[in-house]
């Protein structure tokens, strides 16, 4: 299917070089153009785990908290207590509404005293801040700044980067991020992103100059074997980077997701959803989100969620997706599994195009 | 650009049946696809404008609000006064946040006593009214129910419709509707649609049930020349149904929108954004949606916004949407337009491949 074009669906700054760089398949993501492959995911795959990839993440949109109030308030939204956060430095954070349900789990940015980003999943946050600080009357703005993240990932990551900004980035924490102009481009440089190959996000804050960034990478990234590319199904499965709205069902809360510890539920912190979560702690999740081991030759790619049974046939869940891990060699999968199946070494039966297959539950990240 | 397929983004139960009739091109709204072409969109015009056209509309979601604050909660958050709402009812209703931006425009349909569906624009109006009936405390349940609507539209939608449901449908008033079984299939029927050639809007109850009722419709279709298609750009241009996200920019209000007349400001309506639309009203838009009357050949539709300038040069505003009419038989566009430049009859120029082209303002809907 032709993905058409028009206002409501955005292209970020970065997109018509990536385009020249070869993507060919795109997503929506935050109602913008989310490039993610070419039309080689192998060739993907190896640039990302063995050089350098380069990702349009534009779509990964901020949400912008600004004012006496900004602190407070995202604590009060984020189901990880975020009242220690200091200037500089990111967390990874799951948002939660009164029902305990998970709505968004974005990257939270302190950028400066006053000013919070939310660097967000494929959900509306910005409506959701702006419902909840104008019932409370707080005392902040809530906007989408101009900014658009440029992810560079990979083993060569931290080579090409330094190369570009100076070695300082190699001192650079996991999650601490700087705020820079470099050559005229002003972003915020943060050692993060959606792989665990390492790497970089760039938080371009004019959306002018994504094209001079891309080129400024790209040229750069030449003797590292650079290679366009976009957030990685495979590599994320094989270590387990949780995906809001792929890997668990809207109803689904940070528990049932595999990101239950990130909830602070702490006397000192209080915050949209706690009451729900503090009984939900206490009767333990209906379904979970765990990993599949399945048996065979492998598999091709399937984003669509398919049934689990028990070996008797009853219902077992839902796979989220399935891969072949090049990692491994053998086929992964992530699947909401209903209780108590989601033990670790518990046999279930996976649908595929072959028929049913022998799998089994295991814990995430995988421990292969 | 080939769109990706994953879970994140969702296939309405209608999608294989509107892909095995031949739409090709599709956009993705409100996080599901939206098919909206086929390979030949002179044909989809012609269908929809001459005959009957079948749209897969399944992402048009509905926000259900339920409980004893239901209709309290829903006039609350419109800037149409919604307390009057009968059972069987629909209404256009703008929703703004708390400074009068525009953050959808739904069909708001009253089920029953307790039941309010939002029809809802590509934006996350769940998120928005959990979070201000959360820190209201209402009572009500806010949730996506199990409802698909599919679009029958143009000159034949209605004998076609009486044909399959019976005479009764041709006495139902616009924007009223019913709630039946059919053949075992629980829906809506609306009088209603995105499109001014009259038809209805099926929202089917049961998910299991797309393809049933999509073959019931199209092979008592066939007799009419029933066409697959989706909603369709040239003719809500030409007849001005607002697209929110497309036609105004993220921070226009109602006011800016072209849609003001649907805000009742009265002292008997309290409803968020209220104090700042009032403000608005008095201080009159800095910007206006307006429809552009371009001279010259046809010009291939342009959904991209492109500048607008004045004879002198200076800044004039922005196009949201270029396409040539059959209809009226010259160009038309959408245009946001500084004041005063958006006074009808003013003389502007829009940016096309063939450089600068003269063009008109003129008030919309567009009076030709």
């Amino acid at each position: 299917m032709e993905l058409a074009q028009g206002p409501r669906v955005r292209f970020s700054p970065f997109y018509s070089r990536s385009q020249q760089a070869g993507i060919e398949v795109a997503s929506v993501y935050n109602k913008m153009v989310l490039p993610v492959a070419t039309d080689n995911p192998t060739e993907d795959y190896e640039a990302l785990t063995q050089r350098v990839a380069l990702w349009d993440v534009g779509c990964q949109r901020q949400v912008q908290v600004y004012g006496p109030d900004a602190l407070k308030l995202s604590t009060y939204i984020s189901a990880r207590d975020l009242s220690n956060l200091k200037i500089g430095v990111a967390k990874y954070a799951p948002l939660c509404d009164y029902q305990g349900r998970l709505i968004n789990d974005p990257v939270v940015l302190r950028v400066d005293e006053e000013t919070i980003w939310f660097s967000i999943a494929d959900s509306d946050v910005l409506l959701w801040i702006r419902a909840i600080a104008g019932e409370r009357g707080d005392e902040v703005e809530v906007r989408e700044p101009d900014v658009s993240p440029l992810a560079v990932q990979g083993p060569k990551a931290t080579d090409l980067a330094s190369q570009v900004f100076g070695d300082w980035v190699k001192d650079l924490k996991f999650f601490h991020f700087r705020r820079i102009t470099h050559e005229g481009i002003p972003l915020v440089l943060s050692r993060s992103g959606w792989s665990k190959q390492g790497g970089f996000e760039l938080f371009l804050e004019d959306e002018t100059k994504g094209e001079q960034l891309w080129d400024l990478i790209w040229e750069a990234g030449q003797q590292f074997g650079i290679r366009a590319g976009g957030p990685n199904n495979v590599e994320r499965v094989e270590n387990f980077l949780f995906s809001w709205g792929s890997d668990a069902t809207r109803d689904c809360d940070p528990y049932e997701s595999g990101i239950g510890k990130y909830v602070d539920l702490g006397v000192e912190h209080d915050f949209i959803g706690k009451a729900a979560l503090k009984n939900k702690r206490v009767e333990g999740p209906d379904r979970e989100l765990k990993g599949l081991l399945i048996d065979g030759e492998p598999l091709a790619p399937n984003p669509a969620p398919v049934g689990l049974r028990n070996p008797n046939g009853s219902y077992a869940g839902q796979t989220r997706i399935i891969c072949y891990s090049p990692k491994y060699q053998r086929n992964l999968g992530l699947a909401v599994i209903e209780v108590p199946q989601n033990l670790p070494g518990t046999k279930v039966q996976v649908e595929t195009i072959d028929g049913w297959r022998p799998a089994t539950v295991a814990d995430l990240p995988f421990d292969l």
